[in-house]
């Protein structure tokens, strides 16, 4: 068991719970106990009541991200329920406040039913700025993030758009790196689970003015079966739906074929799936984002043996780590700082930009920013503030 | 408008939500991060997964409760909505930290119907270790109570238990100012909403010993129509079943016929409907709670007039004031401590009990304890606490 792993349990062991409630202002008097409490609360009460708008000025929501999982899909550990979720949510929140600056609350769910998760959401959301949809397996964090669009708070499910945002992030550097045109690169996405699905559709349009559209020149993406293409029978309706802007040739068989000549490899699936033959096949200068924690896809060693130029991964003992600690305090910081009413798609691609631009000379071994870098937050959450108010202009919805 | 309430909107204004999440630990390195998040965090995940009641001592489960109110009967202003209830259920988060060391975490939900609420808290139980339902208007509160005993974790409506907790404290001192027998007392509850229905089942059975039971002599409960009686034809079930154990001599008319005699008038109503010549009719040295707020049922110097040896109001301007911030952090902090899967009427009565003990040589100025005494919640959380373990063996389910 490495060091970290006996580490954590003592420290679980010793602060039950990592984080807690602090009051704001004190509580010594019954002068203090009139004024935070009642009689006095109920101006603010009437206030409010009046105005809903102000429960953003006069209480926690305008601060406060509800972190929302069911426990289906937890880290690497899968389906390990409410309860036994509850440390990785309360470690998500602490990473909420010391980055962003946000008030996170976990929200762990006793039911895994969609129709369930997404009635609970609604109802408790009036206290909530903003819910960070969080470990929900694929297909069923399509559905409820889909039904929860509308609800007049930013639902926003991190382990699809995060990890998304991220890799555009570092796509984009890489391009600058190896001079690669955006629009003409090869991507093969492997893993057509939450974050395949939001990184591929991420891909297809990537322009902040919204009546252009820069999309790459071709993406495969591969499933546990293979290649995603029109024969397939077996494919669920998130997954037909890939298929209106993924392979365009219809290419059939295995990820080995759909690398063929590729630009970029992006893992979302596994370890040790990918070998340094198979990177051999790719295109000159091919980037290889293998995402699979801890195992990822190809050992960064063996992808260079491959002739990768550039290789990214999950894991904070090589460079370039896709984290989405660099994404979520800074866009929901820009979320609640922009009162928008939901995440649109160009303020995705706004926290991409600028996370990309965190980087000041990117090279081979610094596509992406290091999570303690400074500042990192600040400029996501700028940039995502400042696109809350193009988006109502423009009504974005391709992404 | 009292100083008071421009003060409470200026703070709130100000302070933008009056409590916060902090992180109990740093997060400032990647071995930080590897320890309270990924990868060691997997590890209390795991050992949680494998025997669930480790969520308690790794994680908030042990200290947190949910603070939850749809918003339909918020202090005097009525079903004023989920979001302008924020702020009363922020001040009670504050009072839950200050007092009990409890962190409280405040649910509001967009729904009145009962079956949602209790759906929806059973569904967000997981992440907490107790309920206070809050501000839910009768007679829907006591399905919505009932209906959440069973999940594993306590579910107490304070508005309820929390004033007949302090007013049942109020009485066992009054009865030893006066020298009245709680045994011979006559009762009158005006008021059958949450407080009144709560105040006369408690004052039914008070012993400690489940094998016996002292009870006052005679209850008699008014609501906005008159006295509750076998022949009106318009109670609702929670009504009907007071007169199970209330009005044994069938006595029909109006508050002013069921004072007649009585030792103890309690107002959970509104405002100026007992007058002193009412309080004349009374037994000698009445003893009044006139608990409506901001207007008690009587104001007491009227009470005095009258005739009143002891009065009790909801007011902090005036003597003995029945503030239920005296009882749920004690209550809350000993059910957390006691790992108690339930608050039982057991636990309420030794509340009551370490309450009344808290006055050490009470007056008929002082037979309840002032908010900010030294040393309350920790008394009521020992009580309590000691008395999780008495139930379990007794199943004692009167009350």
């Amino acid at each position: 068991m490495p060091d970290y792993y006996k580490k954590s349990i003592d420290l679980h062991k010793k602060l039950r719970g990592k984080i807690e409630i602090s009051n704001k202002t004190k509580v010594e008097s019954k002068e203090d106990l009139a004024v935070v409490y009642s009689p006095g609360v109920a101006q603010p009460c009437l206030a409010i009541q009046e105005n809903p708008e102000l429960a953003y000025d006069y209480t926690i929501k305008g601060n406060t991200v509800a972190i929302v999982s069911d426990g289906s899909a937890v880290l690497g550990l899968g389906n390990i329920g409410p309860k036994a979720a509850i440390p990785v949510m309360e470690g998500k929140a602490m990473l909420f406040k010391k980055f962003g600056g946000v008030d996170a609350f976990p929200i762990c769910l006793d039911t895994q039913n969609p129709q369930e998760i997404i009635d609970t959401v609604k109802r408790i959301s009036p206290v909530f700025g903003g819910v960070n949809l969080e470990d929900i397996s694929a297909p069923r964090c399509f559905e409820i993030e889909a039904a929860l669009q509308d609800i007049g708070i930013p639902v926003f499910h991190d382990d699809q758009h995060g990890t998304a945002i991220v890799t555009l992030a570092g796509i984009l550097n890489s391009c600058k790196v190896l001079d690669k045109k955006f629009d003409e690169l090869k991507v093969v996405v492997n893993g057509a689970g939450s974050a395949g699905v939001a990184i591929s559709k991420l891909l297809r349009c990537i322009s902040l003015d919204p009546s252009q559209c820069l999309s790459v020149r071709e993406i495969i993406i591969c499933d546990s079966k293979g290649i995603i293409h029109k024969n397939r029978t077996n494919l669920n309706s998130v997954k037909e739906e890939l298929l209106t802007f993924s392979n365009p040739n219809n290419v059939e068989g295995y990820l080995q074929d759909a690398i063929k000549d590729a630009d970029v490899f992006i893992g979302v699936s596994k370890g040790n799936i990918l070998s340094a033959e198979d990177v051999k096949t790719m295109n000159i200068n091919p980037v290889i984002f293998a995402l699979a924690n801890p195992e990822p896809e190809i050992a960064p060693e063996e992808a260079y043996k491959g002739g990768a130029a550039i290789v990214a991964t999950g894991r904070s003992d090589y460079p370039n780590q896709v984290n989405n600690v660099l994404v979520f305090p800074g866009i929901f910081r820009g979320a609640l700082d922009g009162r928008a009413k939901k995440i649109t798609p160009i303020m995705k691609l706004a926290a991409a930009y600028a996370l990309a631009d965190c980087v000041e000379n990117p090279t081979r071994e610094r596509i992406i920013p290091s999570s303690f870098d400074e500042g990192i937050a600040n400029k996501v959450s700028s940039a995502v503030a400042n696109s809350c108010s193009v988006i109502s202009e423009h009504n974005h919805n391709r992404i």
